[in-house]
């Protein structure tokens, strides 16, 4: 048995300690973790994924936790993979979020993996959808991907779920605003969270009135009101999670969930061609001449892209398959 | 003339309306910014480029506005680019803070451009370096990029940066250790903000700690207290920034800034190649039978990153420049 097909098996029949290994091995951009990442794809089937993301404050690792429970009760097994540094899965988090963290940590029915701090020197280390790929691998019944609702980490990660939950809490205002402007239009359920508070219903109605004048789809978006520390609407949204990806079954050609297959192809395609360029040039003559040329301005970078580009492509760097090799590159 | 020698004439010779249109099309992703933008590349001198980033309510936009206010109490003109959607340079802040920021926005020696939404669809649009670019051509003296400090956004920008400001706060426990794993080690100059609040000398005594275990190197990183609602500590802070560009500019080969010149032409490499290989995969019939392979899992996510990269390059699509077209594709 080849080494990857040895490891992979491994996970399939449900060993934890493997999975967690094979996750720091793709986070260490190790290669036999990739080979053993794309032989567990084929041998295993997606599992349903849920994004919940939200602004500082909204309550979402709470809300996280809650649906956690929720699933257990229902007695699914849950993968979480935290994205987000403030989020008690990572550590980041008031005692009173972490404590109430600490029962799911001691349940095997879920596994819960943080990608907080990982990638933050930009490199080439796992990818949220690399570690989703092994949640897929150890037969989970769904995995939770909670985000800072903040950038260009929200949107990959958007791109990379089923069901996108935004939460949302009374009183936010311009921010309400800032999420019209970015991350509603890729809400599939939406959720005013501590909607005991004062202008719950105002908040409600400010997105009630955004979603009524966004696109007409045939996924109507649900807007829920939550209590996540009292466990209020938790259950409403686990049904409206749920429904979500009843629809998403009904799609013709699977559409919805393919077009994450579809982000996950070009995603590879395009860390690993930065990863080519970046080792071009930074080692090699040709490379570090044109940094020089467009250091001192007698070239355009986007010039010089296009030479990089084809460079890497015809040049000796052509031959080496794409993710072959951790990070040799340094910052 | 050619229309963007011609455009980018205007902009060199000052007319700000001129810039913030271009700005626009960059947004907008209009492949006749871009022209106007490489034209303007070579036509126009680097100024010095300052990051400042921290958690949310670190008072880094506070600080942003005081430090802006001693550049220009120093005769020199400024541009803040705001990537940060709670900054109150993109209106989505407090009203005490915007309405400390107001004399900036009347002072026609600060450009203020926020960059809080864009690119929340994960599009070809503008990137913070494109934007400082046209900083670059307005003759600026300086500019400032204020990012929330979190995730892949802000190693980006911090990578397009010279010199990376990051502010802590007192009592911020956890987060100093989320610092330490990310921020922390790519900071040039540490602030501890608010330092007039109980465990100020703490928290400065375990950022010392870090610097002290981290990685020697020539430049010293400093570490300053502000109370920038009071403008304490704000000179040395301009000060320190001021003494780390000179450190950079005794750099042999311009290293310090050479690499974000390298990082620029990588970036531009990935997205340009993501870009070409969406187009094939969601128009080209070899493409989208691809995507209905992995989506399928006949084939795995690396095995068809390798085919479509290899399509793109070769095919049909190798032989349109980089960079050319808006984005066309759709999510």
């Amino acid at each position: 048995m080849e080494p990857a097909a040895s490891k992979g098996a491994a996970i399939l029949a449900g060993d934890v300690r493997a999975a967690s290994r094979l996750m720091r091995g793709l986070e260490d951009g190790d290669p036999q973790a990739r080979l053993t990442l794309a032989w567990l794809y084929r041998a295993s089937r997606r599992i349903p994924r849920v994004g919940i993301t939200g602004p500082p404050g909204a309550g979402k690792s709470t809300l996280a936790s809650a649906l956690v429970g929720w699933w257990r009760a229902q007695g699914m097994r849950v993968g979480v993979l935290a994205v987000d540094p403030s989020s008690p899965f990572s550590g980041g988090a008031l005692l009173g979020d972490r404590v109430r963290m600490m029962a799911h940590a001691e349940d095997d029915g879920v596994f819960i993996r943080s990608q907080a701090t990982r990638g933050a020197l930009g490199g080439v280390g796992a990818t949220t959808v690399e570690l989703i790929g092994v949640f897929d691998a150890m037969g989970f019944d769904i995995v939770l991907v909670e985000t800072v609702g903040v950038g260009q980490d929200e949107v990959d990660v958007i791109q990379l779920v089923d069901t996108t939950v935004v939460v949302a809490v009374p009183g936010m205002g311009d921010e309400v605003q800032a999420l019209k402007a970015g991350l509603l239009e890729v809400a599939d359920i939406l959720v005013v969270n501590k909607a005991d508070r004062d202008g719950a219903e105002r908040t409600t109605a400010d997105l009630q009135a955004m979603v009524d004048i966004g696109p007409t789809q045939s996924w109507r978006r649900p807007i829920i009101a939550t209590v996540a520390h009292l466990g209020a609407g938790v259950a409403d949204l686990g049904e409206a999670i749920r429904s979500h990806g009843a629809w998403l079954d009904d799609q013709p050609g699977d559409r919805g969930r393919r077009q994450t297959t579809a982000a996950h192809i070009e995603r590879i395609s395009r860390e690993d061609m930065g990863l080519r360029v970046r080792r071009w040039l930074e080692n090699d003559p040709g490379g570090r001449a044109l940094v020089d040329d467009v250091h001192a301005r007698r070239q355009d970078p986007y010039a010089g892209a296009r030479q990089a580009l084809e460079a890497v492509v015809q040049g000796q760097s052509g031959d080496r398959p794409p993710n072959e090799g951790g990070d040799s590159a340094s910052e």
